[in-house]
């Protein structure tokens, strides 16, 4: 089976697996207990966070908030950081930041959305617009998860600080975070992160933000989490997440060259008559969408299934199957003979270019066989 | 090394763990995919819903929300329960009921806290003189995690309904769910269960609704668990407190009565010069909480420790040292003469006899040495 479908989920890193075990069994105590065994992975997850944070930000300048996924992350900034005046966000975010500032707006914030580029990119001028002096939030998806495409972050949020020095500026980092290499230039105030994207489980997310940053908790209770998240400290999913992102970052660099080089093998194989390029060039290695003219992605999806290929045909993160059409590919400017043929291909640190080249022919023959048929 | 600390946290069943392993491996997938390794576990995780819930409601009546953990569900049930008006709770709650009901107060909706009899259950009668026309919820926890003391819920339940019908009525279950035998009654409408309280994970919990029940999610994104949380599914978490569930109601009324006997000869071989109890007779068999005079709690907890016993002092869930005090135990009116020395031992399913006879020892000649030295 080849699994394309990284950007949904990615498997769990059996290395890291074997070293987090103990922490379901000998070292399964409450990291808020008193005794030693407690005491000591309080010690372990204090010194989890700062790792988890250290590969794209400064601990002087940043702390970290374990959450139990990158969408309770996304709902903390948007609610917790838009509590006044208006949220200034995208049509491309993620269903997590975008269904929160909708939320938001029914609470009385003014929710106003972006436009994206052709690419799924926001439009960046058209975003500053939208900014004014009472915008308490602007939220930018750093990497589209439908397109791949990059937004610039930090400079965005240093535009948006240039025009309002008061708006806290968020950003959606599932799809970044342990993929691309980068760091959080200090006009990012809060930055969300999911652990099973890359190799960790799901159940776990963060919010980066600024120390000097004071913002409510999202969940109340016995206040874990330095008062800012509370619940029993999930440890398995923590170390999971500390281990996996040590083992990304260790190599980020050649990694994101080699997926590179995944991606453009794969692009280049697909067939140009079939198939036509969504993301742009310039986008994630690990995300390659393109649609399949006339064709539905979710028959390619089965039929590729049955030829052990798995693909995704959008963001898997939306699991409402009454919004047909994806409203980040409408938002691109994506027309009628196209949206239902979208099919979104994504990567591990782990895919190889010999995936990649039987997922290309899969993918041609399907789409091929398919289209005929409709004739 | 005796583990008496078991309402902070359990061990994860090593049984459920070899079960669920899969779902880190060959089972990864998003439940929210299309393609049929995705949809599987879609299938999976709905009967696995049901199972949880049918050991205390029916499944016609009532519906199962997943959430990350306890907190997250009693959250839920203030913020979304009581949206108007006033909420009225106790001086009994867990912090993820008391904190969030003082922050929905902040937020506009008075919150009204009922006083406790001496054993750490709610006083029904001046509880139901908070209730008005205006009251939108009542929470009260079902066992009390520091005492163990069990409110008659259902009974609670119908005479909040008969003051006032349109009153919702939730209950935070996470010392009840999966340790005393009990059904949920229909005047019942919200109930809050956490999996790593019974052998499961943390990072998994749930909120039982009734199915009528219309109330917003408080983690707004892809719209899984029907819309009211979102965020991809925990499969390994939510398998885990299903075979966990499993487990422990397999044989509920027979385990119960062997921790009661647990409980009674531990209870029964503590010096009375040195303890006094705490615990009502007829609370949870799980917890018996004790206090010894003149000492201080957390010394005795480290001198345990390093004989080879683990206990608690009350709340683990409590991460703030600074308050040094338990809320609980004021409310119960706990002297100072005591409540510096209150002690929590909590067992789970597998707890035995000779353990309790072994935990009595050392806490004998622990606080005896302890009291000696203070003299």
């Amino acid at each position: 089976m080849i699994y394309l479908d990284n950007a949904a989920t990615t498997k769990p890193d059996e290395e890291c697996l074997k070293a987090a075990a103990k922490y379901l069994t000998d070292k399964f105590y409450n990291p808020s207990a008193l005794y030693a065994e407690g005491y000591n992975l309080h010690l372990e997850l204090a010194a989890a966070r700062e790792n988890i944070l250290s590969h794209i930000a400064d601990p002087e300048e940043y702390s970290i908030i374990i959450t139990s996924c990158g969408t309770e992350a996304d709902n903390q900034a948007v609610f917790c950081g838009g509590r006044r005046g208006n949220i200034v966000t995208t049509f491309g975010e993620h269903a997590a930041v975008f269904a929160a500032a909708q939320e938001a707006g029914r609470r009385g914030v003014e929710a106003r959305f972006a436009p994206l580029n052709a690419d799924g990119s926001v439009n960046t001028e058209e975003l500053l617009k939208l900014v004014d002096e009472k915008t308490s939030l602007v939220s930018v998806i750093h990497v589209n998860n439908e397109t791949g495409a990059i937004n610039d972050i930090n400079a965005i949020a240093k535009r948006v600080k240039a025009k309002n020095p008061h708006t806290l500026f968020h950003s959606d980092g599932v799809q970044a975070y342990g993929k691309i290499p980068f760091r959080l230039c200090s006009d990012v105030d809060m930055y969300s992160l999911s652990a099973h994207k890359i190799g960790a489980l799901k159940g776990t997310g963060a919010l980066i933000k600024k120390k000097k940053l004071v913002i409510n908790p999202y969940i109340w209770g016995g206040g874990q989490e330095s008062g800012l998240r509370s619940g029993t400290e999930n440890v398995f999913g923590i170390k999971m997440l500390e281990l996996a992102a040590d083992k990304v970052y260790r190599d980020i660099k050649n990694t994101c060259a080699r997926i590179s080089g995944v991606r453009a093998r794969l692009s280049e194989l697909l067939d140009k008559e079939l198939f036509t390029l969504i993301s742009p060039q310039s986008g994630s290695p690990y995300i390659l969408t393109v649609a399949a003219k006339g064709v539905r992605g979710e028959t390619i999806l089965h039929m590729c299934d049955d030829e052990g290929l798995i693909i995704g045909t959008g963001s898997a993160c939306s699991s409402n199957a009454a919004k047909r059409h994806s409203r980040v590919m409408q938002a691109c400017g994506v027309g009628s003979e196209l949206i239902d043929g979208v099919l979104r291909l994504s990567f591990c640190a782990k895919t190889t270019v010999e995936e990649a080249e039987e997922a290309a022919r899969i993918l041609n023959k399907v789409v091929r066989a398919d289209s005929e048929m409709m004739k």
